[in-house]
């Protein structure tokens, strides 16, 4: 099979040293990737916690996206999972199934985002695999944390009264890719250019997501929607959540987003691709909100409660409940 | 992008739960695949291992294999590089991309594959993601190992006048392969099936990599073949090697394909897929190889030794150079 590109000119093994190599330089568990696996030597007193992210090309990106782009969302994506654990990121390993026709350069420039954003989160390079495919660009990043033993945020601890909380701002990810669909037309340019950013690049809410360890009884990244991710809290916690419409922190953007007449309500609420998290903390800590947003740098916004039952209900202003048909953003 | 999958009916969570989430059922590292991320325990005084391998359709299998074979194979080739560095596997994490025609009976065949080797190896699957693609069937696995503090085995130990070791039999990977593609029509149908059945099921050599610890002072696992993967010790030791053809192990089978008048020793000596585990060892430690088989449950032949200088040189019984001009399998 693989060996009959025995005669490609430069191998897996050259490639890997002049492209990918720098980006483990600075990772001793990597072993410059010189052996068959990196070797990590645990923190004293952590839990490792691992998490695995998958993205194709086409389905989970645009082929026309940058490569710089595409590289840092495939690692924030998963850097997200670990900051919804609360753990601290300590590197990751990476496989790339790369098209025949993709140039070199488009190779280089994904390192390169790679590069960027290790320095944006302190982490490096441990690993991986590359190989060809005749299919689309697929990716596969496994990224690596540390959080203090039993201390990782579950989704399964929530109570009821507990108050539910979100960070930043809700919906941006779905209207951005509205936006870069080109649906979204009525907005001006900034509104425009600032929801496609917050879709290509989100912030992975790490220093949040370890202020909460400790405080926080359940948490979760919003990858799949506003609804989808506060009912997997509810699922695992044998509770139901009412959220107040009304609350759910909108950017200035997505308001103008939804002063055009569209109705983008059920696409704030039950698309993906925000990357918050949505936690919930007992009624007693509510003063410890400030202390939080502050230690995670990012606002954070009451939106609704923890409580009997099952489900999800969105409230509105008068109190009626909000028909979603969709709850959520299924990847599959 | 995946959003516009929101209709399929089943989708990316029940799919989850219903195949993969029983092979997650007895590691407690995986939360029952009910979080963001797998949380791990790792055991005091040992240093992780890890490891990631890519495959896709139709250039590192056949399509046409059982699906149960591919996710051995998947599996076993991972733990085959946790062998290579003297860990003991404790689990794993699977990236799936499914095309959309794959029938679900055969991802359950893979799961089922999964399931018969988590027993044969008491490993569990700890998370992973489940996507679709239009390209070809494509899997990454991260496998995860341990070994006792800084004792992992290395490429870069080996000394001038170490003994070079190998495991088992060498070439059955790459004749197996030519056999799979009718190539070596001359066989008996047993020995066929032998080969056939080397390439598509290797054994990682677990037992013996773990016994190597603290012993061997280089050690890999065959992937690329023989030349090339005893180039990469000698490349990391700074040394060079000497091979005796002669004294390479073959099964019956291989010998049998020799006679066959066909010639097959560059790909024996070049081929990959053997995953048996090439190794220095001191020469005064060579009446440890009884005690090292008999613990690692294979045989083991010395078949040269490492010498000052560059490069791997295999010698014919008349005391000259064999010419090869493929140096092993590059997979990119």
């Amino acid at each position: 099979m693989s060996n009959d590109t025995r005669d490609t000119g430069e191998g897996e093994f050259a490639l890997i040293d002049r492209i990918l190599k720098p980006l483990a330089a600075d990772t001793p568990a990597a072993l410059g990737l010189t052996d068959d696996a990196a070797v990590l030597t645990p923190s004293k007193g952590k839990d490792l916690v691992l998490t695995k992210d998958a993205m194709v090309a086409g389905v989970h990106f645009f082929d026309s996206d940058l490569p710089g782009d595409i590289a840092r969302k495939l690692l924030r994506v998963n850097l997200s999972d670990l900051a919804a654990m609360g753990a601290a990121p300590v590197g990751y390993f990476l496989a790339t199934f790369w098209p025949e026709d993709l140039p070199r350069s488009w190779i280089e420039d994904f390192a390169d985002g790679l590069a960027l954003d290790q320095v944006e989160f302190a982490i490096g390079l441990m690993g991986g695999d590359t190989v060809r495919t005749p299919g689309p660009l697929s990716l596969s990043l496994t990224a690596i944390g540390e959080v203090a033993t039993d201390k990782a945020l579950r989704r399964n601890g929530a109570e009821e009264g507990d108050l539910i909380v979100v960070s930043g701002t809700i919906g941006d990810g779905a209207l951005g890719l509205l936006a870069a669909r080109e649906e979204l037309s009525d907005l001006d340019t900034t509104d425009e250019e600032y929801l496609i950013d917050r879709y290509q690049l989100p912030e992975p809410r790490l220093a949040l997501g370890q202020a909460l360890v400790g405080r926080a009884t359940s948490c979760i990244d919003i990858s799949d929607g506003l609804i989808a991710d506060i009912g997997h809290l509810t699922e695992e916690s044998g509770l139901g959540a009412v959220i107040d419409w009304e609350k759910v922190p909108l950017s200035d953007a997505a308001e103008a987003a939804l002063q055009s007449g569209k109705n983008l309500i059920e696409a704030i609420l039950t698309g993906g691709d925000d990357y918050e998290l949505a936690f919930t903390l007992p009624s007693a800590r509510r003063d410890d909100l400030v202390k939080l947003a502050k230690e995670g740098g990012v606002k954070l916004t009451i939106v609704g409660e923890m409580v009997a039952g099952e489900g999800v209900r969105v409230k509105r202003e008068d109190g009626s409940d909000m028909p979603l048909t969709a709850r959520g953003w299924q990847h599959f």
